[in-house]
């Protein structure tokens, strides 16, 4: 894959480069030309106008270009291939500021929400905040134009698709659907997800995976040469999901630390609140009430490891007294298909606890009502007008979560050397 | 979402703006922010170096824009929000010119044919004759680069499918596709479509809806904020259809008052025909034939309706002599999921009228022969050589409709005041 | 379609420059270079405002202003639309040099890998290398920019589809896909192929074509007005694998004259192994081995082709033997559903020939393993990690063959007349 991105430099001595620094753009060095030869991301006129010219070296222009020992991480994987001898100093930024979590941060492929740790999340919030920038505010993005992301669905999901799609789309990238992965590759015709995996990687730079089975995510990730996202395995992990629905408690609340967040509905087997649970434990001072159906409580392996990390929980069956208490109440859809021949059950699960105005009147000023979508009824419609009513923002969110990590998987990070201003991607 | 567009300026005699005029770029005022704010259409790197500054009013740049009177439209929803103040003196024009109807002309949504008037059409069909040009003649436009255009289709149609989503990518857009609608909302999990479409209308900038209920693309654009057209809902609509049949026989024969049109074949179910009779009514002097099998006999709705609004028709068995005097012959195919059981009734109908040599013999030499497709072998291929057929053409229109109705939807209307030369998008 | 594309340029005095901007081609100087070279490229910005200057108008740039015979090639259909009058200099390359056949080369469709002669193999085996670089050394190219590509599927091939929408994006192109074309087109309504093609052709550039019925794309071709790829028509053709086969082989061995080639597992029924023993027959002193179950062995009608042209070619029953005296072991898989019924025969036949590491300890150290893929257990995985093992870069290769197909499709060549450099895209 081309070496998009990013880079490079100049002296502020110079004043030629410092005002070609200022007509800015993404440069990126030809590579197998000769190194003096930089090329705009994707602009290519913007090259052309703007010639940058260390070859015609004229002694000042060269006397500019320090930081000899710059170094460039390899986009692909995010490891360090130091580039000893590129001349340059000052590097590209698509967006003026980025996150600072040292030099160490890196992200190589997102399998399970359990792979993120509080500063992860935070560099990762950081990100999405000016992903939201970029969506509302500028002309569009085109920081990940040239590269390809292929969407290998083994089971159709459209929602999740749609955003992981409009994400890459909304940052100039390109995409390549499949929605029937199941019939070209392992049920099909016996191929294995490793076969597949290294076939599609030779089409693509990063692929974001569907998969009926727990596992496969992690096992693509152990084959590919390119970034793997996981889009939900089975009943395993949907880490994408997770990481939205923190972020919007952060965006709604404006903090994680010692919020009291009410899990309703489906606790048993609603993966979403079983991950929201396990990373609002990476938090101080929180509180969760479980409120659902006897049936579908929440298990004990959450409520344990909650315990273990010091997170206050208990269980209710008071929505209206949990509501009154709660930073977030995150209201969730009883699934049908869980009660199999047990219809009667389903029912009577399905009614008992539903988020309504009287549910809003109890509910602080400040609080907000969440949902993973979609909802039948377990949220009326005359909630929805109400500020407090937050899960269409939220579903939104997941729009700049997919985003960041699109840029952090393929752009990384870049790092100059220690002489001077740490830039980065 | 980025407000994309079109942009403007500037006086000769200030150099400041010349050399703003050199870095070039499309440049938009950010609507619904402060009018001194500007944006670049699809470079980046242009606003970053283009720091376009009414706002560091030296007198001198001042006194050069003129139009302080300018107004804007609300791009994403066609609304007037006029920017007094505004300092700006000409526009970029990705084509040069555009039509010209005063004011008002504003599109939010295309539901159906009826909310079209005359001056609307007359207004589409200026522009789509532009796109026309675009597609013909020119390098390919961007002028939608940045949008994002999703097809909800909740039914599969791949061949209305293709045409918008071409008609989106000729002009620099990109695409979301969903052909399995279905699956993903209302009938899979109950979601209703008015969540499905607060969701989608989160990940793409206008909407374009196959539906299998007749009212769902009016249910939907109630609840967008972003524009929606109808791509077919059900037995009811399928507006740009509508539209390209009568665009395709402006094209062809030059004008629609005064023409002789003869409808033909299924009269009773196909929705083309009788969107195009309620159409039609709109101009002047126009004459209809019907020539249909008495099974499939256009209904009387339509039929009161023409004689309502003062325009001649008559019903006729002799497809030779309305073929005679007519300019236009349209031919429709007898749809045999119409008929149900009743293979024998389908099988006497569509055999019935066949648009075949000895019918172009007596057809006029300007007039033309359309047809919505797909045709079975109710036109003989032996017709298809002849100039006068012209439902390959008509198709071909459907993608210059289409274009039309993205650009004004996506980038609405843009005015300066009437100090000056008129210019708009 | 626009014309896009390419050149040119341009006259001494800078007041033809103006009309050269009129004209509007959109040109850049290509930076870097001598300001005689030109790309075009697609933004519209560039024709605005890098007033193309060389003309700092000195004498000497309007006299090296020759070529006023300039031909372009008209590119869609490779036909030659000379421009007299046309004053340009030079043309755009984006890739430095290219084959060179002569004058006369010209690729319409890909229909079948009959169509090839040797010299256009290596023409096209001398793009794809280019490819090649700039799929892995630059920053992505934009040569078929503004192109759209429509993937017909009357059947899914998620494989194969995935492999040219990949070219496509890869080279700045654009894709509308369709995986279900049975459904809306013949098999649905009874439209006929032949107008299936004549609409899409309105909506795209170029249709790479899958059908279940062989011969499918030549009728597409005979039909089209645009380039057509056929992409496998049922038991026919697939001659872009075709062509990768041979293509990785030549990049694999470094010739193609003078080797060795073993084809393993279903010779009788496996079109791939079909079409490559055809195209080797093009080239000197090959040697052919078939080594196969006795069920799915070889076909006469092959086997008299290859004797006819004077190939040797000798079956055997002992895979290691041939395995050890051979450039290439191209091993296929069983197909079960070939068998019907005959479970038993289908077991027994693809258990027969595996290739293990066995067979890999008695080949040669250049010589290489292939495979079409997917594979299931005809070659065991211990086997992949060994440099030999060539069937994923020979899934690359696919990419490479397809986007220099595309290349060589949309954009021909282009002439200047015979006064001087010979330039062509």
């Amino acid at each position: 894959m081309p070496l998009k991105v990013v880079l490079l430099t100049v002296m502020a001595s110079s004043s030629t480069f410092s005002a070609w620094a200022l007509n800015g753009g993404l440069l990126v060095p030809k590579v197998s030309r000769n190194n003096s030869e930089f090329i705009c991301n994707d602009l290519d006129c913007c090259v052309k106008r703007t010639p940058f010219m260390p070859t015609s070296p004229s002694a000042h222009v060269s006397r500019s270009c320090v930081f000899p020992g710059a170094k460039a991480i390899d986009w692909r994987r995010g490891k360090l291939s130091p580039k000893s001898g590129l001349q340059c100093k000052a590097l590209e930024v698509d967006t003026k500021h980025s996150f600072s979590l040292g030099n160490k941060f890196q992200l190589e492929d997102v399998i399970e929400a359990q792979q993120f740790d509080r500063d992860t999340l935070t560099a990762i919030f950081e990100v999405a905040l000016e992903m939201e920038k970029i969506e509302k505010n500028s002309a569009g993005s085109q920081i990940l134009k040239g590269y390809l992301m292929a969407t290998l669905f083994y089971e159709p999901s459209t929602r999740t698709r749609l955003s992981f799609e409009s994400a890459m789309k909304r940052l100039g990238g390109e995409v390549l659907t499949t929605e029937n992965a199941r019939e070209f590759s392992s049920a099909a015709k016996g191929e294995t997800l490793e076969d597949t995996i290294r076939t599609v990687q030779g089409y693509s730079d990063i692929i974001v995976m569907r998969h009926f089975e727990s596992g496969a995510a992690r096992r693509a990730a152990t084959t590919a040469s390119i970034p793997i996202i996981n889009a939900g395995d089975g009943p395993g992990q949907h880490p994408t999901q997770a990481l939205l629905d923190v972020y919007t408690i952060q965006r709604e609340i404006g903090k994680l630390d010692g919020i009291k967040v009410g899990l309703v509905g489906d606790l048993a087997y609603g993966r979403t609140v079983r991950s929201l649970a396990y990373l609002l434990a990476k938090y101080k001072d929180v509180k969760i009430y479980f409120v659902s159906p006897e049936v579908v409580k929440m298990k004990d392996d959450i409520k344990d490891y909650l315990t273990s990390r010091g997170v206050e929980w208990e269980e209710s069956a008071d929505l209206l007294e949990v509501a009154s208490k709660c930073d977030v109440v995150y209201q969730t859809r009883i699934q049908r298909e869980r009660f199999g021949e047990r219809i009667d059950l389903y029912e009577e699960a399905r009614g008992k606890y539903i988020v309504n105005l009287d549910v809003l009147n109890v509910m602080q000023k400040h609080a907000v009502v969440m949902h993973p979508l979609p909802r039948l009824d377990e949220i009326t419609v005359d909630v929805d007008v109400d500020p407090r009513a937050a899960y269409f923002r939220q579903a939104k969110n997941g729009l700049y979560i997919r985003m960041a990590l699109l840029k952090l998987l393929l752009l990384g990070v870049f790092i100059l050397d220690d002489e001077a201003n740490l830039l980065r991607m």
